[in-house]
C-alpha cells in the first residue's frame, strides 16, 4: 500500500457499509486468534468472502484496518459492559459485572485473553497509532467503570472520600492481568482473586457494612 | 530443524556454557523487544555474535530456545524480587517491593511490559509447551509472593484468616494488568492504582492499624 492515510469516511451505501463491517468482523476474529501480524490478506479474503481490492477499497492499509478492529472490539466490550456499569448502584451490581467478566473468560477456559489486551501487548511498542487507539480504548473502558463507581458515590453507597479514578483503574488492571494469567494458566483463579480483592476493598469503603 | 527434543544437558565446558548463556541473553533481549515471532536466527546470530550452527548445537529448535528464554526471564524476575519478598514482614516491606516494580516500569516509560506477560500473550494460545512453561513461571512468581505474605501471617502482622493464596494471585494479576496498561498508556497510573488497592486491602487485614 502506498498510502497510510486512514479512510475515515463511512461508505455511503448500505451494501458498502455491510461489506466494510464484514471485513472488520472477520479481521477482528482473525487478529484475536492469530494476532495482527499473524493475520494475512489471503486469510482475511477467505474468511470475509471478499477480494483484496475490496479490502483495500475500504482500508488504506493494514494499520488502518487494525485501528478499525480496535474500535470494533472497544465498541463490543463497552456494549457488553456499559449497561451493567451504567446501573452500578450497589455492591451487588458490581458483583454482577464481575460475574459477566469471569463467566466470559471461563467459557473459553481462559484462552484468547482480552481482545484489546492482546493487541496492546503485540502492538503498543511498535505501532504508535495503534498504541494511541488502544490507550484511548482503555481510557474509555476505565471511564465507564469510573462512572459506575461515581453512581455508587452519588447514591451514598460509598464513602465520599472514595477515589473512583483509582478504583476504576485498579478494576481494569485486575481484568487485564487476570485475563492474561488465565491464558497461560487455563483457570480464572487469578482473574477472580484480582477482581474480588478490589471489590473487597470497595466493600470496606461502603457506608453500609 | 528436524527434532523438537529439548537439549537439556548443560554444556560440559565453561566456554560452552558461556556461549549458551550468551545466546539465551541475546534471544531474551530480542524477544522482549520484537516478540518470539519477530526474533529471527540471523538477528540472533548478529546480536549474540555466534553462528547458526552454534545456536542449533545448543538448542534443538526455536521452541527449545523460547523455553530457555522463559526460564531465563523467570530467574531474572525472581532473583530481583525474591530477596525483597523473602523478608516481607511488614506492610512497609510490601511497599518496598511495590516501589521496585513501579520504578522498573517507570524507568522505561511503561514500554516493554513484563517479559513473561508479553511472551504469554503471544504464545499461550498457540504453543502448549511454552504455555506450560509460562504457567509454571507465573505459579513460581505467585508462590514467592505468597511466601512473603505467609511470613507476615507467621509474625502476626496479618490476621490469621487472611487468604495468602488469593492475595498473592491478586498482586500478580495487578502487576501483569498494570504493566500491560502501562505499555499502551505510557504511564504507571494503572499499575500503581492496582497494586496500591490490593495493598490497601491487605492493610485492612493487618492486625496493627
Amino acid at each position: 500500500m502506498s498510502t497510510r492515510t486512514a479512510r475515515q469516511d463511512a461508505p455511503s451505501t448500505k451494501k458498502g457499509r455491510a461489506t466494510r463491517d464484514r471485513i472488520i468482523a472477520a479481521a477482528a476474529d482473525l487478529m484475536y486468534r492469530h494476532g495482527a501480524a499473524g493475520t494475512s490478506t489471503p486469510a482475511l479474503r477467505d474468511v470475509a468472502g471478499v477480494s483484496s481490492s475490496q479490502i483495500y477499497h475500504y482500508f488504506a492499509d493494514k494499520d488502518d484496518l487494525t485501528r478499525a478492529v480496535i474500535a470494533y472490539q472497544t465498541e463490543a466490550i463497552l456494549a457488553n459492559q456499559a449497561p451493567l456499569l451504567a446501573r452500578l448502584d450497589s455492591l451487588d451490581a458490581l458483583k454482577a459485572w464481575r460475574d459477566v467478566v469471569v463467566d466470559a473468560a471461563r467459557q473459553y477456559g481462559g484462552t484468547g485473553g482480552c481482545p484489546l489486551g492482546s493487541l496492546s501487548s503485540e502492538l503498543s511498542d511498535h505501532d504508535p497509532q495503534a498504541r494511541d487507539a488502544l490507550a484511548a480504548s482503555f481510557t474509555a473502558w476505565a471511564t465507564v467503570i469510573r462512572e459506575g463507581l461515581l453512581g455508587m458515590l452519588a447514591n451514598g453507597s460509598l464513602r465520599p472520600q472514595t477515589d473512583a479514578d483509582q478504583l476504576a483503574l485498579a478494576l481494569l488492571a485486575a481484568v487485564q492481568g487476570g485475563l492474561l494469567l488465565a491464558q497461560a494458566q487455563h483457570t480464572t483463579d487469578a482473574l477472580e482473586a484480582a477482581i474480588d480483592t478490589v471489590i473487597a476493598h470497595i466493600h470496606d469503603q461502603a457506608t453500609a457494612r
